[in-house]
């Protein structure tokens, strides 16, 4: 087992692997910007190497520092949380070329998945279902209009080096086509120093469905079931749970098997998701797989009592999975608590908190790296908190999440409490019937 | 359904009965004396009634005040919580003239069960095992040296009123009787305004282990496995697990039975506690049954999932157990947080809170009643919180309460963690190899 692991990341996730390290007798590395000198990640890591100013590509993002000092800490492993660096290649290849385990997926995975033209390739070929659309990367408008036209409007238009919205366009007919490519491309370039697209038909109704896996060194892999992460805003997440009010028992098994099949064909090393757009008629189709733990994962451990960040590190150090999967045994519900003002956009609301009183009782999970005093910096993610609730059924996880929203406190900047709480009397999320669309109509009162 | 429960408690049973009727939908009454004017009982509760100055005896035992509290709010229903008038039968009693639901046991039920020389009686009828000794109360001198010639020194003497270590005496020779008679039944006049004694068998190397049972109002009865609640310091528990190192399967069973037995007897209806001595050849004995819920129901609710406080409101309001028994899947520990001194012999160290910072994460629950900012009073109980940790294993458990117990930030006052960490690490406690005697020979480093 690892005796030492650095955690290249900020934040909770920074944290929540140093739990889990602790609690299973490994010492902790935090690396930390000068902007987090005062986070928590810091403080209950055993070591913290400051690695660079605020920016994230300066320090969190910089690989050479990052590996300086696991080196100067003796780390035998990196796990690099959700985000930065944990679905580069590069990164991957360069701690194993030092010698230093990476907790995630090898650089020839992410080269296989992280790219999102490539997964479907991939994908195709294990006999995972794909959305219709273009087999690989799209680098011409003439070709574009042709898979456009064989796909069927309506279409949409993604970066392949894409994420978190960026780069993306619906198109419903022939002659938006051209402005849209030109739009999503500069954008792509923008973001990610590179503008290849793809297309895919556009899924009416969609709902945003993933699969929990985890696969061994031994190409074993197995699934932990679903999470309904439909409720998003600009495809950015905002509130996830499990099961999935639309899942049936035979979806479940049709796309947890399919998920397995994805994994043990690229014969996958760690915790990953593979995630599907579900269509109205209960269709699946393979989306993307994101080779890295993920924010909601707790809603997984809490139905099916599973420490996810330990299975990431025991299978990293050659521990073989059972081969069992697991199913949702309670109801889970995961609110993303944000430094933004709901009320205006949701635009970012750095500053300090003054005043912090959390919920808890019975059900109520908490993760955050805040308390009070903290200064959130400007620089990162805004999300200060996850607030998790788990129940015996979800109108029980709904009633619960309301009653531990009531009780949250948060003091000195805005934050999307108020959504969230909201958003627990909306008939739609009640009654379940709710797809990605749900924030387009959605008015915060 | 109760439309509005009162709450006639105070700190974190309070707030914690509240969390479960919000989730029920059901509206809430808090009381408080003058002491409590700021608990956050006082805050989450849809209505609060101020019942009298901060002495118990003119607040949360004034049942005159409590009564009207009620009347006055329309309350159907009142909540006792533990300690307080939770297992006073006139309380009790009185609930029932004036048309309120007392959510707990009847009069009867408490008369029965709640003195401790009738308890046994009625157990003994029930045919459950109980430590050898007096079969009723002793007032006199002759019958109690008779009595413990009969049952073999050592014996121990109890108040019958008693509770919480009060009243009670350990008798090693017959020319120490005396003294100790004396002496346990002038401090059981003092504390509880009664002198009955009973005797018993001094149990060697015990261990305090209870059963979990709900009975509901037709009769039928459920248990939900033990707790193990030998880590005691002068009676008083300090942490509690389940299941016990020290359990079997069939001792589960044979335990297990036995308080259903005892619970269907007496056609108990609500959450009871049977307690019982189980001696190293794993014997058990009855001990006294609680007519209540108690301090310690958080970690048998996480290892079984399930709300014990929804489920006695569920009683209360006539809905059937299905009768069914709960088994633990997981393992838990409670740490009890007192604001009191470890190192100056558990000294009550009442005061404000400068500074809190609560654990979170995987496998942790909260269950307190304060926040940075909050005045202890020195009225009351100087339990302030709840850690609750839950997982896989026995050793994993252990391994999470000393990493939350690490997180933990309370300033201003000095409190029982530091005790709580040296246990964690302790060889007896992490063998399981503790009893009640545990506590005797600690020494905080």
């Amino acid at each position: 087992m690892f005796k030492k692991i650095l955690i290249a990341n900020r934040g909770e996730i920074a944290l929540r692997v140093i739990r889990t390290c602790k609690e299973m007798g490994i010492k902790t590395v935090a690396v930390y910007s000068t902007a987090d000198a005062e986070s928590l990640h810091v403080r209950f890591a055993d070591e913290a190497v400051c690695i660079g100013p605020p920016s994230s590509s300066e320090s969190y993002l910089k690989m050479p520092n990052i590996i300086a000092a696991a080196e100067i800490t003796n780390a035998d492993a990196i796990h690099p949380g959700y985000g930065f660096l944990s679905e580069n290649a590069k990164f991957s290849r360069l701690c194993e070329e030092h010698n230093i385990k990476f907790i995630g997926a090898t650089g020839e995975m992410i080269d296989q998945m992280g790219d999102k033209a490539n997964a479907k390739s991939t994908m195709i070929a294990a006999g995972v279902p794909c959305v219709p659309g273009s087999e690989g990367v799209i680098t011409d408008f003439e070709d574009c209009q042709k898979i456009a036209k064989e796909t069927g409007y309506p279409v949409m238009l993604k970066a392949s080096a894409g994420g978190g919205g960026k780069g993306m366009r619906a198109v419903w007919k022939a002659e938006d086509l051209k402005e849209a490519w030109e739009s999503a491309r500069q954008e792509s370039k923008a973001a990610f120093g590179n503008d290849d697209m793809y297309m895919e038909k556009l899924i009416e109704e969609p709902r945003h469905i993933e699969i929990q896996i985890v696969g061994d060194s031994f190409g074993k892999a197995c699934h932990l079931s679903e999470r309904d992460c439909s409720v998003q805003r600009r495809h950015q997440k905002l509130t996830e749970e499990t099961p999935s009010p639309f899942m049936t028992d035979e979806l479940r098994e049709a796309m947890g098997n399919a998920a397995v099949k994805a994994a043990e064909y690229i014969k996958y090393e760690g915790a990953g998701t593979v995630e599907f757009l579900v269509d109205k008629h209960r269709n699946f189709y393979f989306m993307e797989m994101n080779t890295r733990i993920q924010v909601e994962h707790p809603i997984t451990e809490e139905v099916v009592n599973y420490d996810l960040i330990r299975e990431q590190i025991l299978v990293a150090a050659g521990v073989p999975i059972s081969g069992k999967n697991y199913y949702p045994q309670l109801h889970s519900i995961e609110c993303r608590i944000n430094a933004e003002d709901p009320y205006n956009n949701f635009r970012p609301a750095p500053g300090k908190i003054t005043t912090l009183h959390t919920p808890g009782g019975h059900g109520v999970r908490m993760d955050t790296h805040v308390y009070a005093g903290y200064m959130i910096p400007p620089n990162y993610d805004s999300m200060i908190a996850k607030l998790i609730v788990t129940a015996q059924t979800r109108e029980e996880a709904i009633n619960k999440m309301k009653r531990a929203l009531d009780e949250f406190v948060i003091e000195g900047v805005k934050t999307t409490i108020p959504f969230h709480r909201q958003l627990m009397d909306h008939p739609d999320y009640i009654s379940g019937n709710y797809t990605t669309k749900f924030m387009e109509d959605f008015v915060l009162k």
